[in-house]
């Protein structure tokens, strides 16, 4: 087996910041070459020569000089302008060292619906390029004119029949118009002069804008780009493995911070993509086959104690050398931290270390811990929003085993089921980054995107879980204004526990004073027209404040805390019959409680 | 004639907040009465007859209460559990007062695509409605599984042929599926039970997102919103006109905003219904017939003065009660006002009075200006960004007749040729207010959306023009993240002049030592390949910095400082053969070389 290694190539317009930043930033981030954005040259101060040797300085080969547009496919009598157009553009990629150049399938509403002329064109601006040792490489762009398949663009390409003229292959085109691998059936990868990869979420939109405004990094959206470079590669393709995303994130987001989340998209990638060949080593250890929730790990305060206390809670032991204790109510674990700073997450997978392996291949940063030479090693990982997520494995390596456990605490059988669930607030400009670290890094799979109505704005949440285990988070955007009242933006800021009697634990914890939201009466006689419950069930529902869904015979129960002083609310909730969601139809309730 | 004047009403779901707040917001600006979201009102710890009392309290009528949902076009063994459910929603209606229900049609995959069982089935409610002396009024959802259209549901209204079933009329639903007003041919008035009124942007996406994320009051989009209130009302409706809009925007301003912000689009509405209507008189003076630019007021500064004066400026006056100087550079007028804060536009219009009295009428805010008795009136208006517009007659009205006039200064027709266009930056949340304030206000026309690159982010442009005058505003919206290089995000961002010979005067500012943006040598290259210029002109642009376009015949020449103290920039333009816009093409090189 040998390893899959193209090289990695990023397009400068996928970098915010001015030409020589970006640069910059993808050398930085270890980058091998670029493709060099026409725009951003045109902006630039440097000249195309001063790029080259700044390029070579970083160490990064020009790739790719992109796009010329609407070259081909032009009436005969403006193709000279064309061709005027396309030596100047020549010339500039000349002067880069490029030695592709992008051409793009023509979009103006004069482009000519004749592939023989594309063709014949293609040719003749080929023989312009050989003179420079340029290679063109013709791209279908989704919304071309007449040429808006890769099919019709390889047909042209083949007309041509232009030892110069080449097929460009972008993953989010043809993907994006429903062209999967087999769309390149037959295409030999010595005829391909590009390989460009993107991925982007499915939307229901204008195609043009789509690409503009949602490209993501692969790994980050739900197209199968690992399909395609797996059937350009298989074809003998060896040249760059370039990533060309265009976002209203990238466009803000700085430049060394892109550049970071792009590459360790491109060795997931790779990964995926040697996975799928029958004779490449992948590149990191496969994503765990099983992942659970093993605790949260919360700042220590007196405030939190006294309600872990109320909540059921008991200290089940004491790590041997940090300020560390362990809480525990049946399946549940909090560990109270002085020193920490922001809560954190742990994890269970075995092994841990193929997790950390796998993190470090694949270019995400651990978490710095102090250890003594005896604790268990318990590798951390941190994730884009500044989330320090643990994994523990079994047995020695369990995170356990670290603690002096307590005379008197009652076994794991007893009490709450466990951790339900963990809420992760993440920014909007970050949550292409999570969705990386906790899809591509940890193999969790999305579900659908669902939105609430906050009173003073939105939260748009998605749940992560694993194929197997009880592992699941839930990414949450807060897109509000009423920060005051609001649980944390970026960070953990829900944790739901799950419990075996709902309505016996409220009871409980109403009796121990823990702090419960007011659910409006208006929620009860709105869930009595909406499901057929007896008078009693709404009536125990309604005086202890538990929220209720249904889904086919599944049944959810909830009861919320407000958001606490740490930015965070918790949640109990009981689910019976295979109940899978969230309680998705009581979310926008909860929010407004919160706000009472 | 006689006045048009609907009751005015508004969705609870148009504003942020708990109910509550929601009632107080609509009633401190004004309306008439409330719909009230079923959503909110499960959310609210106030019941039925509270919220009731509240209404009634605040003067607010509850003229519907919405949405009861897939209660129709439901197989015959479901209906009964939608009856149910239907019966208690019928309950809560009642309790809050509301003679109308807005049941929408059914989007449920399993509904069930037969006309007679969906009008026997809103017969049957009707009955149900009658009870409690409730109308149903039933809506075509753009999206709903088979009624998705106005006259679909009008089909079944009729089929139902029941006294308190009647039709609901939504702008949005109908003008986003392509039906107009013609869609309502015969249909009766008193047929109608409800008007819901919405306004939006014409967006090639699912339209139900768009329904969710984009609607705007009416005057912020591109629908003929009028034309159907128009033919609702000449059919004899005499009911609430209510406002329902969702949009990201709405869901996070502040509830009093967006309810000040409500009302004046209804008034400004009922103004353009009148205006189509043979015997209703109009609510506010008709827009100006014509509009120019007059002057731009600055805050005084030795930094300011004395880059007027090497960009040829020199004062033309001073005002006789004020610390106001008038600088004049031909046609280009400039105040520059010591007790100034914020950059002020002033307009010229005849008579100047009927836009004062149209933006009372309409509900606009007038700035309080101290005003000595024997100044000129000077109305003036603050926009939703808190730029102050000031608006000038002529003759005996202008705003020159406040000055005594310098005696050295050269007259306008020496010099530059004017103001062309003054940019605006205007946060995204206050963008539909702004464009209110544009088009409802002053008459202007919004040219289409362009989004422009930025290094650190995306501007977003759109002029507004009037259809007579050389007034030309540019909205633009700055996504970036670099605040500390850019022009101010919220307020008078860029004056561009307009000269009669762009090549000289740059010349001139050079020698003045006039800072100006440094243009990439790149840029001219590319210039040089776009466009058949000969070498000595491009040459000439080159060497001065000179940015280029053609459009056809028309020709810019664009030169720009940049970005000043105050969070403007100037340019300076030069329009030859009628060019009409504004150098799109070169905004992102202008951008980055502000950056540099």
């Amino acid at each position: 087996m040998s390893s899959l290694r193209l090289r990695r190539g990023i397009a400068t317009v996928s970098l915010s910041g001015l030409l020589a930043d970006k640069l910059t930033a993808a050398a930085a981030a270890g980058f091998d070459g670029v493709e060099i954005f026409d725009n951003d040259l045109i902006a630039s101060p440097l000249s195309p020569a001063e790029v080259a040797k700044r390029c070579a300085d970083l160490g990064l080969s020009v790739d790719l000089f992109q796009p010329v547009r609407d070259v081909e496919g032009v009436s005969p009598r403006a193709f000279a302008t064309a061709e005027r157009r396309f030596r100047a553009k020549l010339a500039v990629a000349a002067g880069l060292g490029a030695r592709v150049v992008l051409v793009c399938s023509n979009v103006q509403a004069d482009a000519v619906d004749d592939p023989d002329l594309s063709a014949a064109q293609l040719a003749r601006l080929g023989d312009l390029a050989a003179e420079h040792d340029i290679a063109i490489a013709y791209e279908a762009l989704a919304w071309g004119r007449h040429v808006d398949r890769v099919g019709r663009a390889w047909d042209i390409v083949q007309l041509a029949d232009h030892s110069h003229v080449t097929l460009a292959v972008d993953t989010f085109h043809m993907l994006s118009r429903g062209d999967g691998a087999e769309a390149l059936d037959g295409v030999p990868g010595g005829r391909i002069g590009f390989l460009q990869v993107a991925d982007a979420p499915v939307l229901d939109m204008n195609v043009l804008e789509w690409s503009r405004h949602h490209r993501s990094f692969p790994g980050q959206g739900t197209m199968d780009v690992a399909a395609v470079v797996e059937k350009v590669v298989s074809a003998g393709y060896d040249g760059p493995l370039s990533l060309e995303v265009f976002s209203d994130v990238v466009r803000e987001a700085p430049a060394a911070d892109t550049a970071r989340d792009a590459i360790r998209s491109l060795a997931y990638l790779e990964d995926e993509v040697a996975r799928r060949l029958p004779d490449a080593e992948p590149v990191a250890p496969a994503t765990p086959r099983r992942l659970d929730g093993a605790f949260v790990e919360l700042s220590s305060s007196a405030s939190l104690e006294d309600l872990l206390g109320r909540l059921g809670f008991s200290i089940a032991g004491w790590h041997r050398h940090k300020p560390v204790v362990w809480w525990r109510n049946g399946g549940a674990n909090v560990l109270v931290n002085q020193a920490a700073r922001t809560p954190a997450l742990g994890l269970r997978a075995s092994p841990a270390t193929d997790v950390a392996r796998r993190a470090a291949q694949l270019g995400w940063s651990s978490v710095t811990v102090d250890r003594a030479a005896d604790d268990t090693p318990l590798p951390g990982i941190t994730s884009p929003v500044g989330i320090p997520v643990f994994v523990s494995g079994e047995g020695s390596d369990d995170w356990r085993s670290d603690f002096a456990e307590g005379p008197q605490s009652p076994g794991p059988s007893d009490g709450w089921a466990g951790i339900d669930h963990v809420g992760m607030g993440v920014p909007e400009g970050r949550l292409n980054e999570e969705v990386s670290f906790l899809h591509a890094l940890l193999g969790l799979q999305a579900s659908p995107l669902e939105e609430f109505v906050d009173p003073h704005g939105r939260v748009r949440s998605r749940a992560f879980e694993p194929c197997e285990g009880d592992l699941r988070l839930v990414v949450n955007v807060l897109d509000t204004t009423d920060a005051r009242r609001e649980a944390r933006a970026d960070g953990i800021n829900q944790i739901a526990f799950a419990c075996h009697d709902l309505v016996r634990e409220v009871r409980r914890l109403r009796a121990n004073g823990v702090p419960l939201i007011a659910v409006p009466d208006n929620y009860y006689d709105d869930l009595a027209a909406r499901f057929d419950l007896t008078p009693d069930r709404v009536t125990e529902l309604r005086e202890l404040g538990i929220l209720y869904d249904r889904v086919g015979d599944g049944e959810l129960l909830q009861a919320f805390t407000p958001v606490l002083g740490q930015g965070f609310y918790l949640e109990l909730l009981e689910r019976r019959h295979g109940y899978r969601g969230y309680g998705a139809a009581n979310a926008h309730v909860r929010l407004a409680a919160q706000h009472l």
